[in-house]
């Protein structure tokens, strides 16, 4: 063989072998109006899975994740999760999880990449400055529902995959996917899913990746915690119907005012949870964590002006960054069977249940929060001496979570941010929850990371949720070369 | 002239001029499927003025009072008063006044009926067992939003004149009609319509009649005053949008937990109004106040099970009486822009208004009460030191009302309940508003009357309001015994 022979064979091989992120990144670049499409097509399916009467547009979306990941060559299923149970004592269908795989070479690692379609409730009237499910780019932002959290990472993940697929370069690892259609709600039934076949689908999994967070600057991060979240509904039952506050008002002991009674126990004006025992169980803030807080690029103007207030609960980076993450905090959202129309209206509403949650850190355990809320609002609520019932119900009761900084899953971030940005990422946590992370990590035993590439103001949640064309793109790269340096952690067999 | 032909003639003049109340109720009664109907017809249009989508309909609603009444051989105007500004800034126009008139013959009185055909919002989801729009009879009770506030007894007080009309017998009165649209949102522009037609219009009236309100019991009533009303927005304002509670919660001071604050300072468990100055302006009970209470018919067992509670804020007749009708109370309606459906959402809204409002009685004044809640909440509200803002608005400001029952007017009441229903009736006040008792009597200087014809238990602004076939229909015959009772009243010319 000659030495030009020899060059030729070695090139052949390197081709096939060889990570060219170079032809990656230019094949994402042209094809980026298709991915701006496919996102409009997603984000036009109204998949709120608070609502009920969406129930149908649900399960649509989810037979559109599977349809596309069919098409794509992967091995999908819809798996079934049972059914929701609801208030009324109906049972509703849960929409399906999609799982898909691609590629089962045993010399690889495989990788497991967890997102969800489904959206919070958004109306035009709450203030949207556009349809909520007709995406729209004004200045090169996607503004939709769910075009953040979580359906342009998910999308870009399908990308990505699309990417090695179209260039016909071999997956440094093999992937699959886990897309669930619950998740705004808690994940009902995903962790019943997970834990069946923990055996099965996920035996083979060495790590899971989930994108459903984001950044905290502009400069890219990785998520190493997130605070979970313990959702109460608290309801105040008195006349067997609503009344004219004229009529009644004066002799019917009101359930609004009860409501707001014991609401007003919860936190005080400063921020200090007055629940016993909440505050008592936080792991203490290390010196190491303060340091590493310190370090963090955070604008705290910028982040008042982003919000539109002029004071913050804390006036320092720490203090703000630990309380994002690391505190935790009650959030009262609102009052169901109350007024809540514009105008007037004289009633005094019967029924009414007041929606909070509390947010999770170590070492807070939901099952002591729920004991812990329950009680001291029962004993608020006797000392009021008032014929109206109470009932508190924990609806959702996820724990926080928390990874290793130092783990090879976040060198390999690291790096891949490296590639893609030429700068450090963020070393960051969620003040949001993502239940999922604490459910794989437990039932799988598999380890986990936190890969962003939302925007640190997409409003998530709120209103103009959007996702820059810039961080999809850019995102979509960063996954590319993510899956690649994955592919060079040392295989260990066990 | 023979005896056979004197009593012919004089039987001619009976014919033309005696009161023949049996033939009246006779018609009554064989035309009481026509007067359920035309309820039915009304019901159908969704007058609800506190919604401006349903503008539209409540125009139309106003249209069909006056083409009734024209029909009838009334001079009807449809009275144009103005438009209605809107938050917003914008306007829209308000729906026309009816008014009608019937005789005007200068030997007798003039009697002037107040009514209204706007009502509350409903929907079906609110808990009504039938469409709020579609009458429905179930054992004599006829439901449907605005059968008893106020449709039924407007559409009785236009059968009553039909019946004399119909039977050739003359009106022992010269009747008028005042009908509105904005009652139930605080009669907008009526009270400047009332000021400007005072010399026209109002000029020859002698009485006016208000039948806007209840029996207290099945026994019939007079009702002698009522309650008025100040109704507030108090809003908080913070982030320029909602926020996700995971990733802001404990960062931002969220406008909901200030406004839950200061709600908690109106009112104390026990039905204490907690706002200086309030409780101080209120007309001491007077002995004479006490022993009527005392003789009123008032089953506390019976209230207390027909509303679905088990404990009052009082546990006797007299103190229940007066909280009900001549004392002050705050009841909270409910909370605008926080997340008010059913399911979870994690969200910090950015912007919550409360509404509630204060039932005025004797001497309290709605401007004093204005400063006095507006400086109190300001007050509470800077001792939480947030950067949130709050404003507060009183947007309806009803002043009570208070007659005399040894008035002309009540004596012909009470001899017209007699003769209908052979028994006096109660001598009531009622909780509510109605708050154009109290411009009649401060524009006009007429006395006033409230002959109310709803039952006790029919549910006004609440789920599920009725109007019984056995009120609608008993009730008409007692406005047409009422107009011969008030011919009665001798003529005194000033």
């Amino acid at each position: 063989m000659n030495l030009l022979a020899l060059v030729s064979i070695l090139l052949v091989i390197s081709s096939v072998h060889a990570f060219q992120y170079t032809e990656l990144a230019q094949y994402v670049d042209s094809h980026q109006e298709e991915y701006v499409e496919a996102l409009r097509d997603w984000v036009a399916i109204e998949s709120d899975s608070s609502n009920i009467l969406r129930r149908p547009d649900l399960h649509r979306m989810m037979e559109v994740v599977a349809q596309k990941l069919r098409l794509m060559g992967g091995t999908v299923q819809l798996v079934d999760i049972g059914v929701q149970e609801l208030v009324s004592g109906q049972t509703l269908e849960l929409p399906k999880v999609v799982t898909a795989e691609f590629g089962n070479d045993t010399n690889k690692h495989t990788v497991c990449v967890y997102g969800h379609v489904d959206v919070q409730p958004a109306k035009l009237e709450d203030g949207w400055a556009t349809d909520p499910y007709n995406l729209t780019e004004v200045n090169g932002n996607l503004y939709g529902r769910g075009a953040s959290d979580n359906k342009a990472p998910v999308l870009a993940w399908i990308h990505s995959v699309e990417a090695y697929q179209a260039l016909n370069m071999e997956l440094p690892v093999n992937v699959k996917f886990v897309i669930e259609g619950m998740e705004e709600t808690g994940s009902n039934g995903l962790d019943a899913m997970i834990l069946a076949q923990r055996d099965t689908f996920f035996s083979d999994v060495d790590y899971i990746i989930i994108s459903d967070c984001g950044w905290r600057s502009r400069r890219p991060a990785l998520t190493y915690g997130t605070r979970g979240n313990c959702y109460f509904f608290a309801e105040v039952e008195g006349p067997k119907q609503d009344l004219h506050s004229g009529v009644y008002g004066g002799v019917v002991i009101e359930p609004m005012t009860d409501l707001i009674g014991i609401l007003d126990t919860l936190i005080s004006p400063s921020g200090k949870i007055l629940i016993p025992g909440i505050r008592e169980a936080v792991a203490p803030l290390s010196d190491d964590e303060w340091r590493m807080y310190q370090d963090i690029e955070f604008d705290i103007d910028n982040y008042k002006d982003k919000i539109g207030v002029n004071q913050l609960m804390y006036n320092n980076k720490v203090d703000l960054l630990a309380h994002m993450w690391r505190y935790p905090t009650v959030s009262i959202h609102g009052i169901q069977g109350a007024f809540s129309d514009s105008g007037t209206k004289t009633v005094i509403p019967a029924k009414v249940t007041a929606k909070f949650s509390i947010r999770q850190v170590p070492n807070m355990d939901p099952a002591i929060v729920k004991k812990q809320v329950t009680d001291y609002l029962n004993s608020v609520f006797a000392k009021r001496k008032t014929p109206n019932k109470l009932k508190v119900t924990m609806v959702i009761g996820a724990k926080p979570w928390l990874a290793d900084t130092k783990h090879p899953l976040y060198e390999a971030g690291k790096a891949a941010v490296k590639k893609v940005f030429n700068m450090d990422p963020d070393l960051i946590r969620e003040g949001g929850t993502i239940p999922i992370a604490r459910t794989f990590q437990d039932v799988t035993g598999k380890s986990i990371i936190m890969l962003p590439i939302g925007g640190f103001d997409d409003g998530l949640h709120s209103q103009n949720e959007k996702m820059s064309r810039y961080n999809y793109i850019e995102g979509t790269k960063l996954f590319i070369a993510y899956l690649n340096e994955v592919s060079k952690i040392e295989k260990v067999t066990v």
